[in-house]
Parts: C-alpha cells; sequence; structure tokens
C-alpha cells in the first residue's frame, strides 16, 4: 500500500466534527443575517501584490507561494538562484499567493466594487486562511475565520450591534457564561497621557496586559525599566485596580482625563454604546471595560472588543473594533471608516467540547434507520422511508438484505437515535416497531404514528 | 491608487451571488441529509504525491502547486535548473498541491480512516477545487464541486436513491424540465459486442456520442473509417434508434444482447434499478436510458447517470456512477466499490438564471428596515428591531440619523422588501407606517401586527 498522510498542519473534519462545526457556523451565520448582514466569498489565491507588505515581514513569511504554471523558469534571474537568493527567486516564479485572513480580500473587493456596493456595506465571510506556521497544539496552517464588519458609518449604534450579536450568537450555542471585553483606542490613548507617554504608548500597553499574569509589582518594574516616571506609576495603577461596574469606570475616568480630549471621546464612544444597548432593550450584563486591553494599535482607532468564555481553557473566542481606513493599504484617499468583529470557529469549538455545550442532535445526521427482515420487508421500507422522508426527516433503510445484528450496529455506529423495524408480521399488522436506541424503550406504531412522535 | 485585481480566473462572490448560490447549495445539502449522507471536509492542500499521478498526464499539469516554505532552494538539483527543466524542478520546490476534485481526497480520507469508518459510508462533500486551465468563459481556475457517494455496498437501491435525490433537488429548486440520462457499462459492452468490437469500445463510443450533433450518416462513417464491420452496424443503428419507455427499450435490448452476459447483467441492473423506484413509491419520469451516454469508460463499472436541464443552455449539471475500486490509486488490495454523484453549481447556477427559476426571496438579506425621522425615533427604533428580531425576523435599522429619502435608497438598493417608519407621531400613536417597497402599499400597525403580517 502506498503511504498516504494529510499535508502537515491541515487537517480533515468527518461527519461528526462537521456536525459540530455546522452548528457553530450556521448558528453565528443566522444572527449575523438577522442583523442585516450578507454573505461575501472571496478567492482562496489573490495575486502576491495584494497579499504582500499588509501583515509586516513575519506575515510576508508565512504567506503560502503558488508556483506559476507551465515553464516558471523562463522568466527566472539566474544570478539570483546561484546565489541561493531565495526571496528574490519567489518573485520571479510565483505570482499568487493564498489567503492569509479574510480583511485585506474584503478590502481588496470593496476597493474594487466600490460604485456598485451600498454604503453602509454590510458583510459577513466564513472561509478558510491558510499560513505557514509551524504546526502545534491548536495551530494550524488551514483554519476557519469568520468575520463581520460594517463599513461606510461612524454610527456607534454598529457597536452595540455587535454587542448584540455576540450575545444572541452565544445564547444559541449554549455559552453562558463569558465576558466581553471592550475598551477604546482613545481611553488607551488618555491612560497614556497620564504617564505623559503618548510616545512610548505601545510599550506601556505590552507592560499592563500582563497585569493579570505577572501582577502590580513586576509591571511597575518593567515600566520604570522602560524609562517611564516612576513618580507618574501611582496615577495609573489608581486608575487600574479601580473596581466597579463599566458605568462607575467610566465616570471614575472622566475625573481623570480632564486634560485628555481624545480620552474623553473615547469614554463619550464607550458611554454611547452603553446607552444605546439600554436604548435595544438589552442590559450590559457581559459587558466589561478593561482597560488592560489593546488590540491592533496601529488598526483600531475607536471601540475595541475581545470576549472570554469564562471557564474554558481556550483564549479569545471573538473579538474587534473600529478602524479608520479599512482601504488604506490599497487606496490613501479612499476614506472607509468601520467597524468589525470575527469569531474564533476552531476555539469556539474547542471551548465548546471542553464545556459539553454541544446539543446532542449534532452529531448524526439521519433521525430514523429503517432495518428490514427479508426481501419483501426491504421493499415495503422504502415506501415507508420514502413517506418519512416526505416529512421531513431524515432517514435511511439499509441498503443490504442482511442480518439484523449488522443493521443495528450500522444505527449504533453512526448514533442514529431511532430504528423502524420492518417484517412480514409488522406488514400484516400495519404496525411497526420504533426502538429508541439510547434507551432501548419500543412501542408499536404505524407510520403516521412514527412520524408524528419524532417530530 | 494601487491597482488592485483578482487572480487570473477567479471570481468574488458579493452578497446577491452568495445568497443565490446558498440557495442552492442550502437545498442540495438538505436533500443529501435527508438521505442519511454526513458532511465531510478535507484541506486546500494534499501532500503532491497524494495527487500527482491520478488525473493522467494533464491533469498533473493542472495542479497548482505550492511552493515550499522558507529556503526552498536548499535542496534543489541545480543541474535541472542550468538545464531549464521546470518539470523536473518542480519535484525540488514544492511538495503541495491544491485540491484538484474531492474524489482523490475523499479516497485518501477513506484509506486513512478505514478502521473508524462505518461502511455503508454515506457522504457528502462540497469545497471550491483548483486547476491551472486558461481561464475562458464558464471556465474558472477556482469552482465548487459537490459530491455525494455511497462506499462500502453494491446495493441498486443507492442507484434508485440517486435518481430520487436528484428528483427532489430538482423538485425543492423549481427546476422541472429535466432528463435524467442512464446508462450502464455493461450495456455498453453489450453494444461494442454487437458489433465484436470488444477492444475497440472506446473509439465506438466517442463516435456514437456524436450521434446527435452530427447524425447517422458521418457517424456510420465514422466508424467504418475507424475500421468497424460496416456488415455489423445496421444491427448497432436498429438499437440506437430504437424508441419507446425505458422499460421497452430495456426489454428490446434483452433480445440483442443474447450472447452478452455483461449486456445482460447491465440490463437486469437498470430494470432493478426502476422497480426499486417503483417500490419508493417513485415513477420513472424524467429518467431515460440513452444509449450513447459513455462517462469515465475506464473508472465507472455500472451505472452511469447524466443530467441535462433541458431548455437551457449549459451542459449536464449533475453526474455520476457506480465504481468499483475508489481507493485502487492508494491501495490495491482493498476493494472499497461504491457509486456516487455530484452536482455542477456554477452550471446550476447559470441555468437556473437563464430560466428566472430564483424565488425572489434569495435576493435580499433583511426583511424589514426600519426608518427613523429625528434622534427619539433612532433610539426607539432600536428597541423595535429587536423586538422583530427576537421573532426571527431580519431586521436593521439604519444606522446614521440622516434624510428620509437617503435612507429609502438604501432598502430599495438593497433589495429590502418591507420598510417600517418611524416619527414622533408613530410613537405617540403606537401605529408605524409599513411600506411595501415593491407596489409602495402602505398600512398603518403596530409593531405587533406588523410581524405577524411579516411571519
Amino acid at each position: 500500500m502506498e503511504k498516504v498522510s494529510l499535508a502537515r498542519g491541515t487537517r480533515d473534519f468527518g461527519p461528526a466534527q462537521m456536525a459540530k462545526r455546522s452548528f457553530i457556523i450556521d448558528t453565528i451565520k443566522k444572527v449575523f443575517q438577522q442583523y442585516g448582514f450578507q454573505p461575501l466569498e472571496t478567492p482562496a489565491m489573490e495575486n502576491l501584490s495584494t497579499l504582500q507588505g499588509k501583515y509586516g515581514e513575519e506575515g510576508d513569511q508565512l504567506l503560502f507561494k503558488i508556483l506559476n504554471s507551465g515553464d516558471f523558469l523562463k522568466n527566472v534571474n539566474k544570478k539570483n538562484i546561484e546565489e541561493g537568493n531565495w526571496k528574490m527567486v519567489t518573485g520571479d516564479i510565483a505570482e499568487k499567493g493564498l489567503r492569509y485572513d479574510l480583511t485585506v480580500p474584503f478590502a481588496r473587493y470593496v476597493v474594487m466594487n466600490r460604485h456598485e456596493i451600498t454604503f453602509p456595506f454590510k458583510r459577513y465571510q466564513i472561509q478558510p486562511v491558510w499560513r505557514a506556521d509551524r504546526p502545534q497544539k491548536g495551530r494550524y496552517r488551514e483554519f476557519y475565520q469568520c468575520d463581520a464588519d460594517v463599513v461606510g458609518t461612524n454610527s456607534l449604534m454598529c457597536e452595540a450591534e455587535i454587542i448584540l450579536m455576540i450575545k444572541d450568537a452565544f445564547n444559541k450555542l449554549g455559552i453562558l457564561d463569558y465576558t466581553i471585553k471592550v475598551n477604546h483606542r482613545g481611553v488607551l490613548s488618555g491612560l497614556a497621557g497620564l504617564l505623559s507617554a503618548a510616545e512610548k504608548e505601545t510599550s506601556l500597553f505590552v507592560a499592563i496586559d500582563k497585569l493579570d499574569k505577572i501582577g502590580e509589582q513586576k509591571v511597575k518594574e518593567e515600566l520604570i525599566e522602560r524609562g517611564f516616571d516612576a513618580a507618574s506609576l501611582p496615577q495609573l495603577f489608581e486608575v487600574l485596580n479601580f473596581t466597579g461596574s463599566t458605568q462607575n469606570k467610566i465616570n471614575f475616568l472622566s475625573s481623570k482625563f480632564s486634560n485628555s480630549e481624545i480620552g474623553k471621546k473615547g469614554l463619550n464612544d464607550l458611554n454611547e454604546v452603553l446607552n444605546l444597548l439600554k436604548n435595544f432593550g438589552a442590559t450590559d450584563e457581559h459587558v466589561e471595560l478593561d482597560l488592560t486591553l489593546a488590540r491592533g494599535l496601529s488598526y483600531y482607532t475607536g471601540c475595541i472588543f475581545e470576549v472570554k468564555i469564562n471557564r474554558a481553557s481556550v483564549g479569545s473566542v471573538s473579538g474587534g473594533g473600529r478602524y479608520d481606513n479599512l482601504t488604506a493599504v490599497f487606496d490613501s484617499k479612499e476614506k472607509s471608516s468601520g467597524v468589525g468583529f470575527s469569531f474564533g470557529i476552531d476555539r469556539l469549538y474547542d471551548a465548546m467540547e471542553e464545556l459539553s455545550l454541544f446539543p446532542k442532535e449534532t452529531i448524526s445526521t439521519s433521525k430514523i434507520l429503517i432495518v428490514h427482515l427479508d426481501k419483501e420487508s426491504f421493499h415495503y421500507s422504502l415506501k415507508a422511508a420514502q413517506t418519512i422522508r416526505l416529512n421531513g426527516i431524515a432517514c435511511e433503510v439499509y441498503p443490504d438484505q442482511t442480518k439484523i445484528k449488522k443493521q443495528m450496529e450500522y444505527a449504533d455506529k453512526k448514533n442514529i437515535p431511532f430504528v423502524v423495524v420492518i417484517g412480514s408480521e409488522e406488514i400484516k399488522t400495519n404496525l411497526f416497531t420504533l426502538k429508541k436506541m439510547e434507551t432501548g424503550e419500543q412501542s408499536k406504531l404505524t407510520i403516521e404514528q412514527i412520524i408524528k412522535s419524532i417530530k
């Protein structure tokens, strides 16, 4: 036998995993659609000119490049090959690459179709992306991203709706214990202002991000080491250590940000989002202002989000924020401000598996297997199966005439919850045994009664 | 502005196309599931050793190859480069390729998981594939395939169920005028037997496949040119020209195939499939025995299918057949016989577009846009939207406070069928204008009445 294997870092999704993944994806899709988001799909392959330079130098290295078709050596610069300069050779022999994320293809789509698109444009996109990362536990070379964005409006209603969509999705998935951490780029700037550290924002946020893990003392040491003024640190930690509701935190911060216009703007935005939530008839339950939250500092310009499932060992399962110029990477003139967020399908899957949150019904496809005892009942089964299917119930007939034990095993292995047994006696009386596989419970019913009881 | 474009031969699917594609794909998925088929997804990237040698020499050329990450020049044979031998170089610098079809990855999955799979294994798979073909009208470098197979049984019930699934899917898609052409590998051999041409089967079938296009006389000339015995041709054409129901054709052929065991076996199989259809309570409407149908001669071993939408200009939109050994390409010892078929999503899309078969509702996502006249009504709108969404109706609020005309245009451009107008007067009276965009028809209703009337 030829040895066969998967490409490193990739996975098959068999029926059981697919059922669970579809449960997650279909649930999220439905929520997106309820809020007026429409689907977009872009190709797996993009021109390398579209992808390169968008993800930093490390990102460029992680792009999968596709070898040009035909004689790719024709236009290659021989000198680069002789010198082993593979980076230069890449440009000669590969002009396409695999999608690395969904944001850049989305931006390309918006730039290419800006005259046809109706703005504000609300799109969702659920597709795999590929990264030439070193595979390890929980990190794959092919994985799904699941993004939703609104482009072309500054309305904070969109931020409020993102919170609502996360709540809706989690509620439908059965995830009840989670925290939606929010923060604002302006608030982060306000914090930096407390230390007069506007120029060292990044190193400030990198340090305070570790507060949870290494504690106040170590963070202070690190900040001093990084050149922050020790005298101003107590002010910072007074703010970071303040406990209370999100509303209380906002009020407290307002008193500290009197000199920071951008800080005040951030607080106003957060306040407005909370008000809009109230207008929607929702509460700020699960929502928590987390001043240490700092995502994509160079990209996000307004509210930022990150969602954590509280008793699960995976990291954040959703995140996003407002940005000022999605299409800047392609077109510096057109401004397309928007706000977006994404769900991490793989992490949601792992968390739901860990917390046993998948409903049982996601696992099997068919509800009923019809088991038959002889040729006559096999033929009778077909008619019965068709009647059951016409009533919207997925149903199978074991395709071969074989021992009842083998047919039962098939139902068992495929997790088919009900078996209907048809033999000559059953055909005569028009009463069939319906067996519930989980409990072994049996009842004698007509096909119509079986349909009713399963429905 | 940087010039951006799609990679050649690839497409974006915007909201309107996605809605229609999803209608097709979701409908087919649901039918597969009704018959107990379960989903499988395999990675976009496979090892080239898995893909190469499976699609003939031309197929190997059409595989997209992925450049190895990092210093791909390290292990390259410099001599091949100097000699410009790019085919040899490919093997040194690329070890992965993009999926070319869904059959080979499925066979790989079966081989790798044969101890865990419950046979008969019924799987469906709907994923894109990639081919480095020269792009032209209707031919893309990325397109979806949509396959369903049962592996591990010889039961002709599976063939009958394939016919039922095609009928179900077309019925649900609104395609009513179509033909399911069936034939059988054994019948084809029987036909060749009439000419004592067992060794020249392929050239026989290539010639008679043209009967429709070039007519009997030209086909006869071609056959004589290809060395067939002119004296035996009248026998062949007596059979090919026989008209009548599928059942009549089978009966007529039986009298001709008395010397061909394999021909008789083919007719018996077809007969049995027709009988099973009857047992399912279905008719052979749309089913037509087409003796000129010859698909994948070296692969299929039993019944073969091909489906044509009668008044559409696209080619066949579905096809398949029974094969003897799916996994032979990886493992010559294990026999995994099965039967499968696939739908051509792109062609179905084009045909449904051509025949205007897409239902209107597939086009838009939201059912309702709430239009607001001032700040108070904007805030009121949010609560109303949430109530509507909780009732399962997709709904949007225009995110910015702007002119009513602009909000209406948004609904119009996005094909949102209903608009609810909220102003201070409406809030006072608790009666809101519901406007049907298509007709302009308006009525004054409470939110609850609006929900009821839309549902």
